[in-house]
């Protein structure tokens, strides 16, 4: 932090998260996708997204690779890039849930130490783990942005599951298993997983 | 961008902005203040903020010193830096207003090229530059944060107004004086503007 950082003050918010959620009669939170590339972490979160919206929740998308059309794209594909990609998405998406919307995250987020990092900045009910399983060999048949097979030939570096490492989760709040379930199940199972958690209950003011 | 970056595919969203007007019963926009140091930016978003709240519309301030605390945490005060702190909140707005918000910032902002650089990002009724107007010599005096006063022994460099230039927007939306009118004034100042030009309106699907 800068000289002139450590001079500047919090500012107290006037409107409250209970009064957001009041105004939207739901709660928020942030629902954090990881997995491979191809394994469908941002077809879900769009599906879950339309979902929710059916249910009168407002959530929002926010799409590692869309995101670096904009506020990341500055950064590359270092591992440091990396990292600071999955910050900035993380900060945001405390910004969103602190304006009282669901954060749908979808990032490879392929370290446990950057996810851990972002969890850590979020109460304890406030982030849900998704972890989309699918196995690599699946994922590079489905191939549908052509990285795998740029990736094989050398043309992409540091490719998570060629050529840079992805570390499952260990604990995650959800898995659900692409190669195994439809999209609707997996919509399915991640709405049970709210409705039991009561993520989806009418606010009630306390 | 990188070279990964290229095969990047924008994404679909599922749920329109259309669906989120239609879900809130409100449109979405960015309204910029902008103004020294002192000058009341924070103040009157914040009072904005809940203003907004009472009319049922859901709006959050991004504020630029709360944001150095997390976004934007790992950026100092040098003009690259400014720059680029200027350039994620105006990408973070673009997604508030996306996801259906009114985005209110706070910031400094003290060049036009930054300034037109965000506004260049939405479209022409997105974007509500305010200025909030104040003499240099009211904001030090107020100098609620003791920054012009170290400002002035040299301890902070590259302070606007003191050793930095400010470069007051030439057409903005709204001026807001805030050394001549009261806060509940601009606020209704600004909540007059919007309402005359139908941002208030109940939201109808065409």
């Amino acid at each position: 932090m800068s000289n002139l950082a450590k001079h500047i003050v919090w500012q107290e918010k006037r409107v409250t998260r209970q009064d957001r959620y009041r105004l939207n009669n739901h709660r928020s939170c942030l629902i954090w996708f990881t997995g491979l590339s191809g394994a469908g972490k941002t077809t879900l979160a769009t599906a879950l997204e339309k979902e929710l919206y059916e249910y009168g929740i407002r959530s929002y998308v926010l799409d590692g690779d869309n995101l670096r059309h904009g506020l990341n794209s500055n950064l590359g594909f270092s591992p440091e890039d990396r990292k600071e990609n999955i910050r900035r998405i993380g900060e945001v998406s405390k910004l969103f849930v602190d304006a009282g919307l669901f954060a749908l995250t979808a990032m490879i987020s392929p370290y446990r130490e950057d996810r851990q990092l972002v969890r850590e900045r979020f109460a304890k009910h406030e982030f849900i783990e998704v972890y989309v399983k699918c196995p690599l060999e699946v994922c590079e048949k489905r191939d549908p942005k052509g990285l795998y097979k740029k990736a094989r030939k050398g043309e992409i570096q540091h490719f998570t599951g060629i050529s840079a490492p992805y570390e499952e989760p260990l604990h995650p709040e959800i898995i659900v298993e692409s190669d195994k379930q439809t999209l609707e199940q997996s919509v399915q199972q991640v709405i049970q997983y709210l409705r039991e958690n009561h993520y989806l209950d009418d606010w009630q003011q306390s």
